[in-house]
Order: structure tokens, then C-alpha cells, then sequence
């Protein structure tokens, strides 16, 4: 046995953990886990039996990415960020994430979590109630905040690009339900499959880590219309081809990207309201369709140069597709991957409903921020939305069977 | 033509609307309608284009008892309930009947609502934004409230049955979330649809009543566990048999029943921390298969006279299943169809999850109102719940093709 796995466990305290590598073996003794690799065999193997869709279909959980991101999109997701308690070092959030991964492996085969997982006194491993919770295509992807490397211990580790979100001219943000140590995002094609891992990683974080915030959106089943009844999504760059790791960026981070998250509620019965050709022109894409108003399907290329004959722009100035457009952002991309949301009515009567929109890119600083700035300072959709909540998380790159998210980092 | 076809359209009003017999062509001619029968042939058709699951899935929305009742239930449930504004009178609520299940019948096709239904000043079928929306095995049940015969001119013919449910001792309800005068239960496999149609009929009821509250729920894909851990509904009374019109129901209810809804909140964090034996005992069934404590399988009946040798019975007095159950309550059955909901986080950290209680029975009196009483007098779940809101309807029998829902009534 190698002597690095003879370490002692991870002491509780920042010192204890900050200042020194962690092994797995101690991770292991310390959390009393019993993590076996082979992971993927049994995935494979599971997989056979699945037929791509329905309840029974699973999405593997390793590869070079972390599954979620290229993963053609569910019918729901269930977004939930986590804060650290008090006791929080780099040990024992290593402990944390190597938990977590080891229960999402059997979570998305829709196995119950392994009672050795589960933290000292949990009641839940004593009951067969997890053993019959479908896969349902689920998926779990993990991210770090901001805040994530000062709570462990990291500090010098955090990337650049990793700062706070700037804020934006319009933003309303609700800070409580902003921001967070780390994110999971948890797909799947069943609402409650959804629900029960959610609690199932609530409970294997008791002691180390609570719930911050939780959102649920859900796609069509077409998966292309928001509830402002656009099509949505049309321009987004092939993801595996743009979710590719900034040069700049840590190692740990191969593989991976950065996500931004914001609640973007609209302002629906306004909306509704509105002479049809308004909304595409804000738009800049016809309704129906979703073809530019510059004509075609909603495949042909946007022509932003075209003009009527009086000289007006077919694309008004000011119309959300030209802002948003790669070739006014430096040719920004960001891979969207955004869910409809609707919790029911706000005091005022209103719809509380909208986007969870996500935008997935290899650096913020070059995707959402100068994007985002641009679209604040006079996007004709901005009237109609309300940005309440925003965070950012670095997702690190793919698991390998037997690792844990975010390990090189964590042991780097 | 016949005469009654030419009588003018209801007025505004109460007295004007309460008073005579409403013709069918008056609101139609009201209501700028184009209804058309043969409606029903439409769904066969579009039924033989269907496989029974996924997106283009249908259920039919004419039938002797309205669809959502007696259906498998979906994935995925809205639950609204509407309250007239100060201009209702007959008339009008029947005409705003009418159009909802003209739209309704569109709806469950997949198909958009029809721009002759639309509301005065609505712009939403100038564009096609409703035209892509999946059928999804959607279902629109609709129900009548208490209020809604004061409301409307019909106080008379309020069934005695159809009065407030009684206050039940552990209630901790909110009124802004209980009762309404109209209620719609919204049941698809799909979330984005159900939420799409909730807009349609906000929007087809602009100016006639506006919506009081709404919430969602979803099942398992296996349909049967709460997120209590347990099997639900085991002991559901074969609904087609159980939903008997009561013999003194008036004629307008035939083939419909009476729902009761209950928002209960789970105490998930207490629960979830209880010995498993405990749970059981609570419940009167094993949490992994949902057999009685007194043995055998999920469908084994439950002896409740079985005792252990010392004597002490195997379903303890206050377990749940002995205090529901048919024996202790004069042969009360009720169907039960209900959805578990995850709404996040509660101000004190605690989840905002629980139980979307549907109970349908041919009376309430009989039904659920006895069998809260005894729940409610020493119930062992009782401690882990929270009954939030409470709401009561008369769900009106089928629709016929070319009629729309509680016709009898309004036009009796």
C-alpha cells in the first residue's frame, strides 16, 4: 500500500485541510465510503437494457464531460445551489463531492444510494425507498462558486474567470436566491426522480452543507418554445464544439466550462398584449416559425445588413437577435440550454414565470458578461423580462469510474 | 330554425342572467362563437394517429364522466382554481363555460385555440404560438365551487352536498390558496403544455374571472410512491364503480362526483430522520413494498384485528391505514389521485414539498369529510403534516359533442 494512502484523515478545521494534499484513501476512511471502480462497466451494462427514452433510459454518468451539458435536454431540471456550514475545509468538501459522485453513479442507474454512504445517523439507508426511483435519463452535474475556494481553503486556487458576475443595468436580484458554494444540476425526464435526488444529496450533505436555493424548470416536448411562444435556442453553436476549455484555464477545469445561471421572469400578461408584428420585431424572428424576419426557415443565417426600401434595418436596431448576435459580441458564443418555469401567481396577480436561462462557455469574460452588457443597454426584449436571481459556477471537466468531481482539484 | 335559437344574447347583470332559461345560440352569438359539433369524430380520428404514451398521445375529451378522473393519471398536474370578477351573472358564466370547453376540446388535440374564441382585444391568435403544442395525454376536468352558485344567480341549485368542508382540527389553512369559484385541473405528461394551457384559458377568461390560485404537482414514473417514501393508494377503490352519482344528486351531476383538495405539507426533515420501524408503524404498511404490517404483499387486505402474541395489535390504534380505512368509516370510500409537489425552500429552511391530495367521491359527507374527522383525531401521520390549503368542487358529468360542461345547469 502506497504511503500516501496511509495518511491520517482529513482533520476538521481550515488549517488542517487547507494547507496539504488530500489523498483519496483518507477521503475514503473519513467518510467511511467504500467506493469501488467499474462504475462504468455496470453503466454499460445497464445501458443495454435502456431504449434511449423513457423511464428506463439512462445517461451514462462518466466521460470527458460531465454528463447534462451535451446531454440532449430533459423534460425537467431541478437547479439547486449548496452553502457550506462553519466546519468547512478542503478535506471534508473533498469528502462531500466524493460522496455526492459516488451516489449520483448509483442514483442515474436508479439504484438507491449504498448505505455506506450515508452519513452517521441517517435513518434513510434502513428503508428500501429509494430502490424503485426510475433513471429516467437522469443526470447530475456538478459546479463550483466563487465562493467555493475561500470556504475550502483554496483561495489561490479560484480562476480569474471565475469572479462575480458584474452587475447588469436592469437586474432585480434576489440575493438569497443567488449565488451559492455549489451548484448540482439535476435533470431527468421524471419530476420526481428529480425531487427524490434532491433530497437524497441534501441528506448526504447534513453536517457539511445545506441548501442555499432550488429552482424547477421544464423544456416542451419539442424542447424549442419558451413561454413567450418564441422558438428558442436556434443560434446556438455546436456545444461540443465551443465548450472547449479556455487555454488559460486550470487543469482541473479540461473538460469543463462555466455556467451562468438567471431567473429571468417575464412580464407575460404585458406580453400577451402586444401587436404580433411588435413581438417579432423585438425578437427579431417571426413567431411561427422562428425564421428571421430577414427571411427564409429558422435555419437560414440572420442577414443583419438587410433593409427595407426606405432604408429602415428588417432587423431593427434594437432587436434581440442582433444584440445578441455572435457578430456584434466579438463572436461571444454561449451554449443555451434554458428550461420554461412557472411557479404560480406573485402577489401582485402577475405570472411568476419565465426562463431559467443557463448559458454554458469556456470563458464569461468573452461570453455572457460582454453579452449580457450589450443586451443592458437596450435589447427591446429587456422591457418585457426581469432578471431576479444570477450565478456563475465553474463546471469541472468529465468523471472517470472511481474518481469524483473536481478531484484534481481537490488533490492538485 | 327554432325559437329559443333567436332569443338575444344574456345580459349583463345578475338579474338578467339569473332569471330565464340561457339558449345555447345566445351564447354563442354572446361569445362570437363557431362551435360546431363533431368534435368527438375529430378526437377518434386523431386517436388513431396516436400510440397511447408520449408527446402525441390523447385522451378524449368527450365522454359520460370528464376526462382526468377516471384516466391513468400523467406526469404532471396544474391545479387552478378561477374566481368570478364583479360582472358575473348566469349568462356570462356560462358563456365563459362554453368557451373553455370549446378551447378544450382543441387543446387535447394539440391544436391551437380557434381565433374566434378569443376574447375581445386578445392578440394571441394572431400568431401561430400555440400551434406546435404536444397533446401529451392532456386533460381539463373542470369543477364548480361552492361560491360559484351565489356568484352566478344559481343559489338555489347548490346541492346541500357542495357546502364549505367543515375546520378540521390540525388545519393550518391559507385562504388565498383554498376554495375559488371555478376550479380547472390540468393533467399532461407534459409540464410546458400544462402551463401553456393555463395562459389559454387565463387569457379566454379576461374580463369574466380572473385566477385565484395555482399549483403543481407530478408523479413517479412508476406512479406510486410519495416523497414520504411510501406506496400510495394502495387500498383505491375501483374508481369507474366508486364514482356513483349519489341517488339525491340533482340531474347536472350525473356522471360527475365531488373533489376534494388538499395542499399537505410533509415535515420531510423530521420524517426523514425517524426509526423505519416507527414510519411503518405510523403508516400500518412496510415502506418497501407497501404490505400491511399483518403480512403478505402490497395487496395483501390488512387484518386489523391481527395481535401479537402479548396481545398488542400489529396496526397500531392510531396507524393510518386503520383510521382510513372503509371498516372504521361506515364503508366511506373515495378515490384518491394525488401528486407530490416540491415547491423549494420555506423561509425556514425547511421543504416546501408535500402532497397535492385529490379525493373524488359521489359525496362528500359521506366521503372525506368523516374520514378527515377520524384522521384528524389521532391520526400517527398527523405530526408530519400540515394541511395547507382546502378546496371542495362539484365536477359536472361529461361532455357530449356540441354541449360544454355543466350545461344542464346553466340551461336547466
Amino acid at each position: 500500500m502506497p504511503a500516501t494512502d496511509e495518511e491520517p484523515p482529513a482533520q476538521a478545521g481550515p488549517a488542517a485541510g487547507s494547507r496539504r494534499r488530500v489523498s483519496r484513501r483518507a477521503l475514503l476512511t473519513a467518510g467511511g465510503l467504500a467506493v469501488t471502480a467499474g462504475g462504468g462497466a455496470a453503466t454499460a451494462a445497464a445501458l443495454r437494457g435502456g431504449d434511449g427514452t423513457g423511464a428506463s433510459a439512462l445517461i451514462p454518468f462518466h466521460g470527458r464531460q460531465q454528463a447534462g451539458i451535451l446531454t440532449p435536454r430533459q423534460q425537467y431540471v431541478r437547479l439547486a445551489a449548496f452553502d457550506f456550514g462553519a466546519r468547512a475545509d478542503r478535506g471534508r468538501a473533498a469528502a462531500l463531492l466524493l460522496r455526492w459522485t459516488s451516489a449520483a453513479e448509483h442514483l442515474v442507474r436508479g439504484e438507491a444510494v449504498p448505505p455506506e454512504l450515508e452519513p452517521p445517523g441517517s435513518r434513510a439507508a434502513e428503508t428500501g425507498a429509494l430502490a424503485g426511483t426510475a433513471p429516467a435519463r437522469l443526470t447530475l452535474t456538478f459546479g463550483l462558486g466563487p465562493t467555493f475556494f475561500d470556504r475550502t481553503g483554496l483561495t489561490a486556487a479560484r480562476p480569474e474567470a471565475l469572479a462575480p458576475l458584474p452587475a447588469f443595468g436592469e437586474d432585480q436580484l434576489d440575493a438569497a436566491r443567488s449565488d451559492g458554494d455549489l451548484l448540482v444540476q439535476i435533470g431527468a425526464d421524471d419530476a420526481f426522480v428529480a425531487a427524490h435526488v434532491l433530497r437524497a444529496l441534501q441528506r448526504l450533505a447534513r453536517g457539511e452543507a445545506k441548501l442555499r436555493w432550488t429552482m424547477t424548470g421544464f423544456t416542451a416536448a419539442d424542447g424549442r418554445r419558451n413561454l413567450m411562444g418564441q422558438v428558442d435556442g436556434t443560434n446556438n453553436p455546436d456545444p461540443a464544439k465551443a465548450l472547449v476549455t479556455a487555454p488559460d484555464a486550470p487543469a482541473w477545469l479540461t473538460g469543463g466550462s462555466y455556467v451562468v445561471i438567471r431567473r429571468i421572469r417575464m412580464l407575460l400578461d404585458h406580453w400577451d398584449t402586444l401587436p404580433p408584428t411588435h413581438r417579432e420585431q423585438a425578437l427579431g424572428r417571426r413567431t411561427a416559425d422562428g425564421a428571421p424576419l430577414t427571411g427564409g426557415s429558422e435555419r437560414t443565417p440572420v442577414d443583419l445588413n438587410a433593409a427595407r426600401a426606405d432604408g429602415v434595418p428588417v432587423i431593427a436596431t434594437n432587436a434581440h437577435i442582433r444584440l445578441a448576435a455572435p457578430a456584434s459580441n466579438n463572436g461571444a458564443t454561449m451554449v443555451r440550454r434554458s428550461w420554461s418555469y412557472h411557479d404560480g401567481l406573485r402577489a401582485d396577480g402577475t405570472p411568476d414565470a419565465g426562463l431559467l436561462f443557463l448559458a454554458w462557455q469556456p470563458d464569461p469574460r468573452t461570453g455572457f458578461i460582454p453579452v449580457q452588457q450589450r443586451l443592458s443597454r437596450g435589447d427591446a426584449l429587456t422591457r418585457y423580462l426581469v432578471h431576479e436571481t444570477s450565478a456563475l459556477f465553474a463546471v469541472p471537466g468529465g468523471i472517470r469510474p472511481g474518481g469524483y468531481v473536481a478531484q484534481a482539484l481537490m488533490e492538485g
